[in-house]
Order: C-alpha cells, then sequence, then structure tokens
C-alpha cells in the first residue's frame, strides 16, 4: 500500500485528506460521492475503509487511492475503548495516517467521542494547547460567527477559554479569511460581572490579550446575527447553545410546513416561495460548512455530523484542504507563543487570506 | 390607603395580582392596557408606580387599585443596590404588598435582577428551598415545555438540579395542567455519563427520586420538540439555551423576511402565506406565556421580559392567578417534603387540574 496517490509528480504540492469512508450514517456511499467532488489536481483524497466496496465508489476516478481497513468503529461504541479495541478501524488508520504524515488532514462523520480520542491518542495536541476545542462555523448573516467549544470539554477553566480565543480566532484568518477576528464571550448577560467565576475571569483575561478586538460578553441571542467572528464558550454551554440554535430553526421550519399544509391557498403561497424557502433552508444547512474542526491539534482534524451526506463530506474536504493551505496548524502555534509573552492585538502582523 | 380593591364583597374569594406599573420598556401605559383586560370580578390587579399617570391610565375601570410610589428602578440599575436604595420604588412596594399579604403574587416587566432581589429580600424563600429558580414556559409544539433555571443561577449543586425538578412539576400540574409531568435533564449527550460531574450526579438523584417520570438527558434540540414537559439545567446554560432558541428562531423568520423582499412572486407568495406566518410567529411569541416564574418564593412571583407589551402583561396576569388559585406555593411545599424523605413518584397524589 502507497499512501501517496499515483500522481506522484504533483504530490509535492497537493494537499493529501485522509477520509474515514466509513464514518457517518451515510458511509461509504454519500462520503465517497462528496469527497470524490472535492478531489482534484490539488486535492488528493485518500479513503480509508474496506477496500472491495470502496472499489466499486470510487471507480477508477483520479486523485483518490483506498486504504484497506477491516473494522468500524460503530456511532454507539464507547470512544475510548474504541480506539483502543480497534486500531484497524478506519477511524483510527485514517487518524494514524495523518499522525505518520501521509497524509495532512483528517476527516470522519463517524463517532465524534472516537475522532476526539483518536485525534489525542495519535495527532497530539499542538504543544502549549492546555485544551483542544471543536470548532463549529454557524450560518449567521450576513457574515458567519464561529462558537468553541461545541462540546469536546464539559468543564473549563479561564485559562481555556482564553486560549480557545486563539483557536478560534486564527480559524478565522486563515480559513475563513476575515482579517481582524472580533471576539464575544458567552455569558448571561453583558455585563463584564455576569456569569459563572469562571466566565467572570476569563473576560478580564481575554480584554488584556485582545484589547478592542475582544467585544465583551455576548448571549444566546447573538450566535445567529453576526455581532462578533468568534464565540468562546466551555464545551457544556456551547453544545447546548449549538443544539438548541438548530433545533429552534427546526422547529420554525416545522411550523412553517404545517401551517402550509392546511390551505389550498397557503400551499399556492407556499409554491410561490418555494425558491425562497429552498434558500433559507440552505443557508442554515449545516452541510454547507461540512464538519466541525478539533481545533488545538497537530494537523487539521474534522468532524462531520453524524448525518452527513454527500454536500457535507464534500465541504469538509474542500474546508480540510483550506486548513491545510492557509496553514492554519502553524498560525495558531505562532499565536499560542504571542499570548503566553503578553498581550497579541497591539503586535498583530498584518492577516492573511486563504488560499 | 387600603390595598383591597372596593369591591370588598367579592374580596374574599378574588385573587389580587400586584402589578409594578412602572416596569419595562412600555410602561406603564402598555402593562396597564394588558392588566386592565385581565382583571375581573376574580381578578384584582393592584397598580403599583406614579399614581398621577395611572389614575390617568386607569381611568374608573373596576377590580383595579392604585398604589402611589414615587420612585423606579432603572433596567440598568444595579439590582441589589437599586432595592435596597428604593425601598419605594414600585417594584420593591409590589414586592411588599405580597410579602405582607395584601396581595397574592407578584408581576413585574422590570429589572430580572432587582425582581429577585426584592424577592428574597422580602416575599422570601419557601422553607426548604435551596435555591429559586426561574422557570420559563417554552412555545414547543404540540405541548409547551417548562425550562428552569434560566437564569437565577449561574451556579449549581446537583441538589438543586434535584429540586429544580420538584418545582417544575408542581408548575406543571397546577398551572399547565399536566397529569403526569416528565422530566428531563440538560445535558451534550443522551447517556447518563455524559456531562459536567454536577449533571452526572444530579442524573443519578433524579432518577431515584422520580422512576419513570424521569426520561433521563435530554439535548439542546429537544428544547422545542415536545420531548419532555420539564427540562432542568442549570441557570447558566439554561438562559443561553433559552436565548439561542429565540434567536434562532428570529434569525429563521428574518431571512425568510429578506427573501421574501427580493422578489414580486415571492411577495405574492407570502401575501397568500400570511394568515399562517401570523400563526406561526404568535406559536413562537414569548407574550403567549406572559412571564417567567420565579419558583421557590412564599407567593407566586412572575417576571416579564422587557420588552413585555399588553398581550403579555394580560397573559402574565392570568398565570399568576392561575398559580394561585391552583395553589401551586402549597404544592411545591408539600412536595419538597417528600423528596427529603425518599422517592416520590410511587407515592404521588393524583394531579389536580388548575382553577
Amino acid at each position: 500500500m502507497s499512501a501517496r496517490p499515483a500522481t506522484e509528480g504533483q504530490a509535492a504540492r497537493a494537499v493529501i485528506i485522509a477520509v474515514d469512508a466509513q464514518g457517518g450514517d451515510n458511509a461509504p456511499e454519500a462520503i465517497v460521492e462528496g469527497a470524490l467532488r472535492a478531489a482534484s489536481e490539488h486535492i488528493h483524497v485518500l479513503f480509508v475503509g474496506r477496500a472491495a466496496r470502496l472499489r466499486e465508489l470510487v471507480g477508477g476516478a483520479p486523485y483518490a487511492e483506498i486504504v484497506d481497513t477491516p473494522d468500524v468503529i460503530g456511532s454507539g461504541d464507547e470512544p475510548a475503548h474504541a480506539v483502543r479495541d480497534k486500531p484497524q478501524s478506519s477511524l483510527v488508520v485514517a487518524a494514524r495516517l495523518v499522525a505518520e504524515s501521509r497524509a495532512d488532514a483528517f476527516y470522519s462523520a463517524g463517532n465524534t467521542g472516537a475522532c476526539l480520542a483518536a485525534g489525542l491518542l495519535t495527532v497530539r495536541r499542538l504543544k502549549g494547547v492546555l485544551r483542544p476545542a471543536i470548532c463549529v462555523v454557524l450560518p449567521s448573516q450576513p457574515r458567519p460567527t464561529v462558537l468553541l467549544d461545541a462540546g469536546a470539554n464539559a468543564e473549563v477553566q479561564p485559562a481555556h477559554l482564553r486560549q480557545f480565543a486563539v483557536l478560534g480566532r486564527a480559524f478565522c484568518r486563515e480559513v475563513l479569511g476575515v482579517a481582524e477576528p472580533i471576539v464575544g464571550l458567552l455569558s448571561i448577560g453583558e455585563e463584564p460581572g455576569k456569569g459563572t467565576p469562571q466566565v467572570i475571569e476569563a473576560h478580564k483575561l481575554l480584554a488584556a490579550d485582545l484589547g478592542p478586538a475582544f467585544y465583551g460578553n455576548v448571549e444566546g441571542r447573538d450566535l445567529l446575527n453576526s455581532t462578533v467572528d468568534v464565540v468562546v464558550t466551555d464545551g457544556f454551554s456551547g453544545n447546548i447553545a449549538l443544539k438548541a440554535s438548530e433545533g429552534a430553526a427546526k422547529a420554525v421550519l416545522g411550523l412553517l410546513k404545517q401551517a402550509i399544509a392546511q390551505s389550498a391557498r397557503a400551499k399556492v403561497g407556499a409554491l410561490l416561495l418555494k425558491p425562497d424557502l429552498v434558500r433559507v433552508r440552505a443557508a442554515l444547512d449545516p452541510e454547507e460548512y461540512g464538519a466541525m474542526h478539533l481545533l488545538g491539534m497537530n494537523r487539521p482534524m474534522l468532524i462531520g455530523h453524524g448525518s452527513s451526506g454527500a454536500r457535507g463530506a464534500e465541504n469538509a474536504v474542500r474546508y480540510a484542504a483550506r486548513a491545510v493551505s492557509g496553514h492554519l496548524v502553524e498560525a495558531i502555534a505562532a499565536r499560542l507563543g504571542d499570548v503566553a509573552s503578553g498581550p497579541v492585538a497591539a503586535s498583530d502582523p498584518a492577516p492573511r487570506a486563504p488560499a
């Protein structure tokens, strides 16, 4: 088995994404379909999974290669045990290929906890990172807001929240192309004294570190109105805020659908509105950004929703490639040093747009 | 000044609600208008505020009386100081009237923190209540879900979460008329081992107390899908979940509005859909339930959103009256004893519908 795709001449410049082809409810079909759409001269895909089926799905597609693994980690498996007990699972092998530099980034729509565990065991934390965080791009309008931590750490200390700001800002700069990302701290009131003791202390740290790039506290209602570029919070509140937002959006669209079904007049109205309703749904679709990013690791690691379809897989692979070519990990490493040695805002070098 | 309304003959059976007529962005006009709509032979309203203006607004309306107070607590005032420094403010006087049994329940759309502080100082906690909690009725479909704590306690212990279940179930029974309310614990995964150490411990307590009436963990997405009747959580996560849900619903409706504005076809469609859109908006309107309930006090206390309009005030007064006639406080007191002495589910007396 050679992990490098066949097109050796371009391999030096192409980005290689290790894709857990067995991860997620729609694996391997939708995952392969989507990832192949993203594959190109510049983005090579390494599909990790059961080769017999993958060969049928990949066919002779260019810029793609298959790594055969017998095992699969299920969505219900206990993460730490599964990673230990199934070293030949597609998820663990994909992580190992990245750890061994045979691929540049990892993507799986499988068991989130297992992705975290495999990441910590093989890809490992970037030096200086206290806690990796799950970073999710929220479809706020007119511009996206990234939220972290969305669930990796149920409890955090103020120093962790401080680092999450570094991770989130680097992500905004290198992957989303935001020149000077503004950070908000999720709390239950705008005043600096609102929240838990951890949040109140983090407010002070962030104000000192970021100066004008720190907006102050934001509230749950600010997640989708583009008030800030980065929202930092603990993984418990972040996960709940994310899922509450998704649930509320779904509830509103569900109510609308129900209302429409109740009269002929409404049905005609809905028909006329259909392209617009489709656009609203698309704007809110988590597949738009494909996956969550586990930030603070030695390589980009992306974790898709279990329900990811082809569109999600395609976008995840594209964003993974962007994280690699935008040198996200290197940018985080450089910023971590800045924070350790004092305020970073004043001495920020000019931001760089993503490749 | 006599706190009892003029209609002495009925006073013995009528419920008296003390209304902070100066609280909220739309006070006193909208508050008076709404509360007067709820006033009846059975519900008497005691308006507390600046009498000169209130007399103009109340006119000679029946079942209403005015208590003159010179001071007002602003929405931006520091709660504890404001309550101490303004004993003659409408908010504090309204709370005191309730504490002195000259009214049966309290309603204010003013400064939430000041309502809490005034409540703790005058109305006081019910004996045995560790922490009062803010309980909000979420407009989930097909039936409402109550969430507590929505912001009174940024940090809680497992024993507090356990009591919140008692408060929330009593509210569901006595005010919403739910026979056997099912409780969910907000966490970041369905498994009992997911969440913070406090949540994991609370899971055990709730399972032991409630038996089959405990659903287990719920997630942020379950707040609006009627999975359970009562969701218990700490005030930090609860406040964030509530505001994130509100923000997401607003964002979806905003996107829809934006989309509609972009074409003549869409505008015609929207016109046809208008009655349905209005219904969707109404179903999600926080004014439907009027106010949040501060549970665990010696008397029903309701705190409205600062933006409350006449509809919110009207419904708040109606729900306050229902809490009184449903003997909510007495029901909570009785249940608290049950929990202290062991599991309550098996020996639950037959539930009672609200008056």
